[in-house]
């Protein structure tokens, strides 16, 4: 298992007129969280897509435990529980405010994509040898 | 069981730069669906926000089939399958391209909250009696 | 001069707490509306894609007159005034509510771009062709 | 004059697939450049909406310089420049890259509203001593 943690301050334009984070805006939260761990591996998102792997979503969860409001500071744990067999990768979100309180909770699955040849890959070995030694 | 069909054509600004969707934007045209399924029975949800009942979203669960891309023109249906015994409701998303090829599937909660009040409350009556008509 | 109109419906995730469409939003309005009018042209945007030109904005302007608000019926005219000399597009646009009274007005200058060889370049015949029906 | 400076990384969900931050997106970059310079004058934008005001853009332009890529950390200089003598306030932002390049031009004047009331109001008396003890 690893976790990684990082924080959001809620921007207005991403907050609807009820007063709550607009419900399709927690995946970009849920992005910055995967983006922030895999960079924290030393194989950021950005240089895998250089290498030729794009990661699209396939399945993704999603509970609303208590509404997120403009301008608090969301802090975001990050997890992967497990390695997948097949090329996919899971990750758990857990959204907290400043007092602690548990807000929100998702799991995201995505896999593994040549934009060349436009179709489903391994996982790169890069980050293959990553999790490895965060799962032995 | 009741059902309701919109399009949408996909945006340029809704998609990244796999060329795909972004996986947040598909919670709009979940939105979009819901919305005019309530239009069709004769009170749209801004009437009910009128009204004093907001519906925040409570659960969500997708999965990406295959990618959508700019510039299609998507086909929503949306469906409630059962009433909920609780203050809940369902909606059931399935999006389609116009060789009506199956690309996303989607399951929707939402509650329903007074504002005023700062909390949850019951299902319109308006709604439930509306309902009521599909559901017998 | 050549003007097209077309229709939104503002969405939910679109509006914000103050209840008006989000600043940022009306960029997708004005993509919405030279899209449709592009399209209306024969020659839709998704195809200029494909035909390797790019079209990247170089300069917006808006005004931002009375708000614009949740579930409202948007009707956006979309004028192109004169011809550049230069390999540059303006748009001009007008979102008026259902009343007819006018929201917002914007310009939007766009240019024509090779993503291939990373360069500015001329605008396309086919989009030339077009448009020296409607000014001349 | 008072300037104020902020970083942001640019978000996958943020970039349109010529992969560059689409252009409606940078609005929300000037809304947290203007937010955290507000915040620095001690009196964030949140307080003052709890306070009874809202600050609806009036009028915006943008200059886009060099595109803006995913992953990019964006230097946001925030400034403002002269006090309206009326109900208006304008903030300057310049974006730049990493390597200091200036990548965008803004300038967003906003006014004052009390939703209350649905009426234009004056600058809130905290926030003008504020700026006065910036313009003197």
């Amino acid at each position: 298992m690893v976790t990684s943690t990082t924080f959001i301050r809620v921007r207005y334009g991403e907050v609807d007129q009820m007063g709550f984070l607009y419900y399709g805006n927690y995946a970009l939260y849920y992005e910055v969280g995967r983006a922030e761990m895999i960079r924290e591996f030393g194989y950021p998102y950005s240089n895998m897509e250089k290498d030729g792997v794009v990661m699209p979503v396939v399945k993704m969860s999603s509970k609303f435990l208590k509404p997120v409001q403009y301008d608090q500071l969301i802090r975001i744990e990050t997890t992967i529980k497990e390695l997948h067999p097949h090329p996919f990768m899971t990750f758990h979100h857990k959204l907290f405010n400043e007092e602690n309180t548990l807000l929100h909770l998702a799991e995201v699955t995505l896999t593994f994509f040549n934009p060349l040849i436009q179709k489903r890959v391994d996982m790169p070995n890069k980050l293959k040898e990553i999790l490895a030694t965060h799962f032995q």
